[in-house]
């Protein structure tokens, strides 16, 4: 079934987005009230030249929250589960953030740009807000806002090829998680070793929104010799990958334990950060349910518009968040959510899909790259 | 140009969705992470059944916030702009809402459920977690949820004859903003007069999501005999009657004022609210932009894709942030956001639409229904 996407003013473009047409988009998704390419028309297609070649990418809609001011790393500390406190300039880490009874709320990238200034860069939901409440609740001096900051990413093996021939021969010593100011041509960027699969790769965060179709055409052209296409995050590869999608891959009220987070987690260190005691409480109470790999038979399937119910021994006991044909599995796998004690390596479900019912099998992630 | 929409499991359906793909539904958005319809292939068609017939929308996404519990009245009083002191049970109230800088938010409808319990109707932003935000920080006693609540809009000059219908004629004498609880064939409903347009009609708050189609075909068939259609909110209808889209019609730091939200902002009662302070010193600054009606000139015109720019004298003004032909006016018309003192009626205005420049002038609001 194939539906048209209404377009006007409230859901906002990207910097990218004429670009990205004149590339050939062919499907959007939102994404913090943006459009968002999923697709150009094939994907599989796009697949191959993420996990073999490069592919550029237009996730812009990774808005930021930028916290700056003298209680900016206090904000900071307190939003995200993860200890700052060691954090260098330039670097980034993956950091859940929960409310104050430990459910996640998003699962962003937390950088310091410099001193007393830090980009949250955000899965789908309105945490700008959420900051703005926690600092003025509490008085702290700080400014939140959206900054103009417009990430394009360029993965695959060949993508460190492609930004070395745009910038230079020094961004192959960016270690991962590392951002460096530079500019191209006189475009601001913010230029980093990051990106949402695991084929590596960089995030360019273009810093003045203006220059979107330009920085867009000089990646392209610098990447035209090493064969780069337009892409977009790719939904086999992440499924491959084990890559959380924050609303795909969790409930209202998930939890970081559940989502496979915990090491990203940091209750055993002194900091204090808003949901602390309740995740405490929630590790020592233990997993209800938690998000598992699944293979599934049978022939070819597409994913799950709706979430496929999951069944063990009649017993509906999850459902199925994300399933795609792995391409280079040559396998049905997914992603699903189940009941503890139906989570254990080995245990037989039945989803019942838009194919019909299917057996499958719990198995370890990542599907691939362990 | 036309893109498809990329459908997974993280924007999620709404509990009509199998019902409207049934009825024919060609195009979604989606507004609070969830698919809202907005076309079935004719809007203009839709527009007519609207305003001279009846028309049934799938908006369930307008998500609810729960606040229930000891100091749920407290808190509902904190996060809107809004005197509830007087609310009844069953009363309704259109109340802004913004943060501690005055900034807005969202713009729902606040139902009294009970006495200790709140529905917050929302616009398109992630109010659930501003709203825990404020009741973890204050230590308020308080429960804040997403309820089963998945509302079915009735909208049209017959829409009251279909509700009696189904309801009873008892119904014709709910007022506007009132609600009651009722079920029709076991159903559970909370029925109000109310609606995103201005033709008048009510909202069916279905309270039990996996009845959504049983709903949807009781509805259409005691709609059959007064012509009823499957619609959504309508973009020209809108425009005509000047009700507000929050995200299309405001921006990232619009007060309420500049949004011509000012009736809805209680600053001269006693009830103190997060943003009281800051929207005083707004007011007394007076407005520095504002959102204004237009008229463009020439032939027909479909709305702004990207907000166009707006110049008076050569200056750039603002921006348009909707527009479209009237079909009853046989006229373009529309919002814009510009600049005093270009917002005075009757100022001449340059729109840059994809059609070209465009004349226009700034003229009163609503274009319909004065």
């Amino acid at each position: 079934v194939g539906f048209g996407l209404g377009i006007g003013t409230r859901i906002r473009k990207s910097a990218f987005f004429d670009a990205t047409v004149a590339a050939g988009v062919t499907h959007f998704t939102t994404y913090n009230h943006m459009l968002m390419p999923v697709s150009y028309g094939d994907t599989v297609a796009e697949y191959w030249a993420l996990v073999e070649g490069v592919v550029m990418w237009d996730v812009a809609c990774q808005r930021q929250v930028q916290l700056s001011g003298p209680d900016a790393s206090v904000l900071a500390q307190a939003v995200v589960c993860r200890d700052l406190s060691g954090a260098d300039v330039g670097q980034g880490r993956y950091t859940p953030m929960v409310d104050h009874s430990g459910r996640l709320m998003n699962d962003p990238v937390t950088l310091r740009v410099d001193g007393e200034r830090w980009w949250i860069s955000l899965a789908d939901s309105d945490m700008l807000f959420w900051c703005r409440a926690i600092a003025a609740e509490r008085g702290l001096a700080v400014e939140v806002v959206e900054p103009d900051v417009s990430p394009l990413a360029v993965q695959g093996p060949r993508a460190e090829d492609v930004v070395a021939d745009l910038f230079g021969e020094w961004i192959r010593d960016i270690r991962f998680f590392r951002y460096e100011p530079t500019e191209v041509e006189g475009i601001p960027i913010q230029l980093g070793r990051a990106g949402w699969s695991k084929q590596g790769g960089f995030e360019l965060y273009l810093l003045d929104g203006s220059r979107g179709t330009e920085l867009w055409n000089l990646v392209a052209e610098a990447g035209a010799p090493h064969g780069i296409c337009p892409g977009t995050p790719n939904y086999m590869e992440r499924i491959e990958s084990a890559l959380l999608s924050y609303r795909g891959d969790t409930l209202d009220d998930s939890d970081p334990f559940e989502a496979r987070l915990e090491p990203f987690v940091d209750l055993d260190s002194d900091v204090d950060f808003i949901g602390r005691e309740a995740l405490i409480a929630l590790r020592e109470r233990g997993l209800r349910r938690q998000l598992v790999g699944i293979m599934i038979e049978g022939g070819p399937i597409e994913g799950p518009q709706h979430p496929w119910p999951v069944r063990h021994r009649d017993a509906l006991v999850g459902s199925v968040r994300a399933a795609a044909r792995s391409p280079r599995l040559d396998r049905n796998i997914g992603l699903a959510i189940v009941d503890v004690p139906a989570n254990a390596l080995g245990t037989d479900l039945v989803v019942q899909s838009q194919h019909g019912r299917r057996g499958a099998i719990v198995v370890d992630l990542p599907f691939i790259g362990r």
